[in-house]
């Protein structure tokens, strides 16, 4: 049976191809999409996440825009990586989708309460901020909720700091509360992402597929490494956010290891940070894991037969 | 016409006296009280509430539970000032009113969203949670509010450190998000209401109301009067809360002064401190002010009309 | 017999005052000036405080300098207030005393533990970070040191930030240095020596002196209400430094309370603030105080008793 | 021609194995050893500093006691490692040097003034509270050390907490000061010392060498073994100090990479921890590097050899 997941997001990028990797893959069920401010504004991440939808041909699912600004912190968001539209690169369609009535914090509770205890999967790919406010309306969610796998932070490894990631340091406080709420939670780091290179091999592998969702990731791709080469400096684009879905349909794509985790809230040079214990073996108790090594061919069979299942989706 | 507020509380012997006071005052439309853990864990103070409620003979009136814990600190509760059930001191009636279905955060965001934009006040007594949560799923009630006047803080006082006070310090996070919203906000803090002392001849007004709410605040201010001694020193007991419903009643009560105001989060000995600039008059733009003087006679005055007015309810 | 003191300090048109009125007043024996880095660079500080000592006519005190930067803080100074020389205002005659080859931190060390236990007073009016590294260098000063009586911090009132003044702020490390050593330590902070302003009555009464020294006064006085008033907003310029020495001649210029003190090392909006617990009485074993009330008349009379004594000095 | 060193130390076991070492290498001058509170009491560690010159026949060099507890921190020790005296295990010799006259932070300072500029290499080995201070006592030091190799920290390794490492974490306010001043910086922290392990196949290479020395070393890697084993998990323990010694002689020993590095002074979970900044290739006037692969055998054939060359020293 498929797992059922809610993907909490702010295309981006690597969000729309973790929409894409979700909507293709038959072992995922995506009963929920949410979008959150981040990468770029809310208003145009929401947007993105509509168009991205149309381009994926992804019909009967709730899309619900959430919180518009991190926690206590001042809104920060990533032109330098993602462009001024969040989605920069590809031409993309008008949404036809229409947005769910509800608040992504209320659409998130709802769903989870309106299943059975351990069936829903959270997905975030982005701050953390809706999922925060959830838990924090709505305590019961962490007991009913399957697992959390997101995409954040990074034990040895910072990109918006020496020592923090992107989606953890722009709402340190709400990678707080939903770090230390006591489901089980994957961290798909930058320790693990920066292996998730989309090198000119899978570019070509990926434009073999011919199909227009396949020319888009292409698209994407073109543009993320450009804007990676020039702000980061790497080689290849390191595509984020997928990695959170694939681990959750294949967890064998993925090793990781267990260890505490807490978010740092107050340093000057470690704000954000997320900080793993490795000292000792986990305790027993542990409910908190990193990812720690990818199966990079296997990650990329994911996207690339996912695009294929996905074809050419009739456009309305 | 009457102001139209929406208390916050976590009851708690002066939220109780503030929820008397909103209740018996005409100038005061009492629209919806909400509850907030604080004082005592989220399950008492509701029934608490409940419970005063029911001495008032309030009526009509939504009441909702709103959040159980603080954002992002650990749970901390005062029973060395209210008890063990956050209301220790009189016997207090079964609750006859019922729930409200919504979260408190709820309530507050479609009440203000419901009515004109001026036209509802907050008044929150307790911590800063609800409001905060609400702030930031509907951010659009910040311009709707007429104001906000919590009781909380203090620019020179603190009680549960040498620098803060209890309200604030135990969710600076959520203090901080309502402090720095661009609404107009008044502090009501420990320099202000450790004016409002509770004196003997103050008890003998109350009593001679004769009423039993009016013995219900005399049992509340007796037993407030013990553990303001033992734990904190004081001769009488400050009664916090109804400060905030009395200026909100009658700025006059209150003399205030405008100043930036913000809320330390990162402190070793300062954790939640309201912060006031005095060091020059405050920006034309300044949408702070504090309180600092209270009209003794005219505060305990409107807390005995308040009680002359509500008499002795019918108890349903 | 007269108190012995260390003179630590950073001139400064404040510090240039301290200096004459511990030269001036038969109270007070002088035994060593050091100079550290504050108002303005430890260079310029330094002569500055030698030109002073030519001025007052001071032979037979040793003057070392000490640090030229803050234990962990960059420097920052105070040319708003003081001026680019640090002592703008008056012409000052070429200096003609030599500096003691002794580092400041090793002048004070050897002056404490030359004289018996109880008999060196210490007085601070710039940042700590002499008194820190000395007694980091030889904890053993602790417990010969009669008391320390230091210009800096505040309790209620800030200069450098709404809750720090400059002397603590640049250099908060070696401040919680020093307040947390179990000497006796009366602070003289803004709330205090924002009384000690001089008015036009003031500078009439120094003027009628009529000697060189008191017509550099004059001229320190102007030059500083005048930076006062321009970068602060007062009416009248406040002269804190003296209010310490002035202290130590008699204590009943100052009206004094016992409470802990402490030292804000990180706050966002606290750093460097002086804490002082004022929510119940001092423990019994509490060795620190701040003064509170300043008698206008008495201070102001102590320091041109200084003046007039000192009368002209012969320039060598 | 030999590299003058002076080590700054806590012995401890590892300390003294690296004195050892500093001694026996012919490619060494120990010009002095100074103390500082750290693995046990600035008393314990200073006279086993002076047994240990016993031990190894170490004759005119000076040895200086210093600071007897951090600069700003509380005194924190580590007798789950090195047991009560801070050097539990061997039986040792009662000292027969006498310590200099001097403090720590004067001899540093005269050391190192006293040398052409480029002569002396800083080797601190425990808590860099002495270095702080003389640098901050005599700022010119810093144009006149060749280098500083400190042993401490860790880019990605922590022992006293999960971040950071015993000897930054108990002063980091002085590792601050280290760290930021603009002498080239070579870190060997727990990445590197973590490689060091002593195993049984190097205690045997140790006990061949058959001298008193190596029983006594010998006897310290048994005792260290054990408490590593009962406090941190480890099979084989971690020879941390002589490592920094051992880059000295050697650089080949040690496989280093330049980055940023600063000390975390405000964190909850990272108070202490040793930034490095490996997002980009580091800066052309970067003067800091960390210690990253350790040469396993060429670093014990060091120690062994050093053994072999002090063979029996007379016992004076």
């Amino acid at each position: 049976m498929p797992t059922k997941i809610i993907l909490d997001c702010d295309p981006g990028h690597d969000d729309a191809i973790a929409l894409l990797l979700a909507h293709g893959n038959p072992n995922i069920d995506l009963v929920a999409v949410t979008t959150v401010v981040g990468n770029q504004t809310l208003a145009k991440v929401t947007r993105k996440a509509l168009s991205v939808a149309r381009v994926a041909g992804i019909t009967g699912v709730p899309f619900a825009a959430g919180c518009p600004r991190p926690l206590v912190r001042q809104i920060e968001t990533a032109p330098s990586i993602h462009g001024e539209t969040g989605l920069d690169g590809p031409v993309l369609p008008e949404p036809t989708l229409q947005l769910d009535g509800r608040h992504a914090v209320d659409l998130i509770i709802d769903t989870i309460m309106a299943h059975e205890p351990g069936e829903i999967t959270l997905v975030p790919t982005g701050a953390l901020t809706n999922i925060a406010l959830a838990v924090r309306k709505e305590p019961r969610i962490v007991e009913r909720v399957r697992q959390v796998v997101l995409m954040g932070g990074g034990y040895h490894v910072g990109n918006w700091s020496a020592t923090a990631e992107f989606n953890i340091v722009i709402d340190p406080e709400a990678a707080h509360i939903v770090f230390n709420e006591k489901w089980p939670l994957t961290m798909i780091g930058l320790d693990l992402t920066h292996q998730a290179l989309a090198t000119p091999d899978i570019a070509r592998r990926i434009a073999a597929v011919g199909t227009a969702p396949a020319r888009f990731v292409g698209e994407l791709l073109t543009f993320f490494a450009k804007t990676y080469k020039d702000a980061q400096g790497f080689d290849y684009p390191p595509v984020h956010d997928p990695c959170a879905v694939a681990y959750v349909i294949d967890p064998s794509v993925i090793t990781v290891r267990k260890a505490p985790l807490d978010v740092e809230l107050a340093g000057t040079l470690t704000l954000g940070m997320t900080v793993a214990d490795f000292r000792a073996p986990a305790p027993a108790d542990c409910s908190t894991q990193v990812a720690v090594d990818l199966d990079h061919e296997k990650f990329w069979a994911l996207i690339v037969d996912a695009l294929e299942r996905i074809g050419d989706p009739p456009q309305h």
